[in-house]
């Protein structure tokens, strides 16, 4: 049996199904262990050992292929109305499949655009050719990029309810770093409470650790990518930190700024306020034009512009991502219309969605200035999951 | 710094490059965190957000192309001569990387045969074709299955090292069991005992953890695969676990079975006895026969013929598996020529290569008779990893 969750996506396929057109959605596994399609991982929460196919078709039927020994773990899943085993060759199992149903479109997991949606490795894929050369099936293939984008970009009440939770965790957490910060601390120090305290949660890092958090600390020429150092935090000097956990496999990820008082400075100085109140204005300005229809590039542009407008240098990546099971969740991003992203900024957003909203500027002589908030898209507009960040947090 | 076993890892790729006449091994990555390539995982023990690049040239180069946010990580690394990072595209460092090196042969992450060697996916050789449209580098594709295949096959000192510390650990953790176990207890909670008892030494599982341990009690139609259930263990009864641990990312997998005898039974019937044996002969002809140069699917002819010889049926899976970061990693394989395992059952054995051997016999009235032993090829032929088991365990 899987878990209610997994069983309301599974459901919402059909109608997704119907909405784009496609007859047959197919999820191609093997050695799950090592190189799983995330999908697969999402929908199931298991996965097999030899070349494997799930079926979902349009009209709700639910058909596998697995290897012979998987065959009591499947059936113990209650997913799928028909499950063939085989032992040397499915070849026979998957043209029966596709010669009864005989659909028009079968969606594969393959995409240049979405990561989440780009499971099907090239060695499968030309396993799939060799298995059915000589029919047409193989001209029917489509990316099944658009399934999984409105299959996990729409949340249900119960994925909402986790990320609500990931989200409220996190910022119990950065509450706590606020108390305990002082100058002279290292990045790594900064890190080894935050894990400290989300490990006496018991919930796990919504990213791998050694860059959850990421700690800022100062002026630098380091990317948002890298892991903590050993260097300390310095009076008049702006730190910030990117930060999240699971709960229940749903995750949040956050930036919160913060600016160390000199001896004697009673407040930050003018160009450090005046650039977070900047960065904030550029939030609510994003947060104000989302609402579903609207496309990640605009959204993204009306940030970016502001910023540039203000005297500011442009960030270097997206303004937002999708959240979900993954930190970094596909498929529409807010985000400009560079060759890196692909399609993505150009899909409109959609009621359901989850997004963060993480521009960021550098200040020189004292640090960089981010905050990541997480929305999520009503019917009208988007509401904000996590409390938004509306003072610079103060260390004395 | 990557600590010293990747060190070593990365050392030997020039000279598998010269023996395999390849010049230049081009590993893609973009979002590991959701489709991670497993090799860059185990060469660089990290990942990358945007769509990455990693040139292994024969002549012993190193050159990386990554999105601008991941410089600091990379530069750490200290792995490669040259880093390009890129904000819009990689097109051009891409050509410009390709054109002044020049190589003949490029090998990517694609194989029809080993998932170890597949971890490019459909999506990101789409984007390269699209990369390097109108350019001929494309007609120099291969897949890089021979170069993981040694890489990952042939183990360094420290990498056996460390696979002999997960097979005694487990061994150690399987004799506690034979303490245990009384009749009436649960596949699931052997299975329990199983894993405590594994947490106690503070090692991970080998596998998922929901079937590691795999635990069959009496006669069944359950897989090999699938998870313990509430079964109860029976007087009369054979049973059998499959199991394993990781010492640092290293992994074990073996399988042991024993008896559970009848009240007034002195020892297990002549036909669990006699089943037994030729698991366990069975096992030695094979060890036997093992050697560098021989191919998979000769060592499990050998160990089939021998079975049906006995008059028992064909198992349906092969006779072994190499074992290295994954519990099944790649490529050659002891297997049977059926379609599912590709070409893997004839690619050669060659020293420094870890194998499983685990044949198995199902007995109506009793169960599940199997052993899973580990075993290292030197220059001569097989070592054993595990201490053989030679008698059957017996539950009074």
């Amino acid at each position: 049996m899987i878990d209610n969750l997994k069983q309301e996506k599974i459901d919402q396929i059909p109608s997704i199904l119907n909405e784009l057109d496609i007859d047959l959605w197919m999820i191609i596994e093997k050695e799950s262990d090592i190189t799983g399609d995330p999908v697969a991982e999402f929908l199931l929460g298991t996965g097999v050992t030899w070349l494997s196919f799930y079926c979902f078709f349009r009209n709700g039927k639910k058909s596998a292929i697995i290897g012979s020994l998987d065959i009591e773990k499947f059936k113990r899943l209650e997913i799928f109305d028909e499950i063939f085993t085989y032992k040397n060759s499915c070849r026979e199992d998957l043209l029966r499949i596709l010669k009864e149903n005989n659909p028009g479109k079968i969606a594969l997991n393959y995409s240049k655009n979405s990561a989440n949606a780009d499971g099907l490795t090239y060695g499968k894929y030309l396993q799939l050719i060799e298995l059915l050369e000589g029919t047409d099936f193989i001209s029917r293939f489509i990316p099944a990029e658009d399934i999984i984008a409105k299959l996990k970009g729409k949340k249900t009440r119960e994925e909402l309810d986790r990320i609500q939770h990931a989200v409220d965790n996190t910022l119990s957490i950065i509450d706590k770093l606020t108390v305990f910060v002082r100058p002279g601390y290292t990045e790594k120090e900064i890190a080894r409470f935050l894990i400290d305290e989300r490990k006496k949660t018991g919930l796990p890092a919504s990213w791998d650790e050694e860059h959850n958090p990421a700690v800022f600390a100062g002026p630098q020429d380091t990317g948002a990518h890298s892991g903590p150092t050993e260097k300390k935090l310095e009076r008049g000097h702006v730190f910030n930190i990117d930060f999240g956990v699971k709960y229940k496999e749903y995750c949040s990820d956050l930036q919160r700024t913060w600016y160390v008082l000199r001896e004697n400075e009673k407040k930050p100085p003018e160009e450090v306020l005046r650039g977070f109140s900047v960065i904030k204005e550029s939030i609510h300005r994003a947060f104000n034009a989302i609402k579903p229809g609207a496309k990640g590039v605009e959204i993204d542009r009306i940030n970016r512009q502001y910023l540039i407008e203000k005297g500011y240098e442009e960030y270097p990546h997206g303004l937002g991502h999708q959240v979900g099971r993954s930190a970094h969740d596909g498929g529409a991003l807010l985000a400009p219309a560079w060759e890196r992203y692909g399609n993505l900024p150009f899909i409109p957003l959609e009621e359901g969605q989850v997004f963060t909203i993480e521009p960021r500027i550098y200040l020189k002589e004292y640090g960089v200035i981010t905050i990541e908030e997480m929305i999520y898209i009503n019917k009208n507009g988007a509401e904000w999951l996590s409390i938004p960040q509306e003072e610079l947090f103060i260390i004395k």
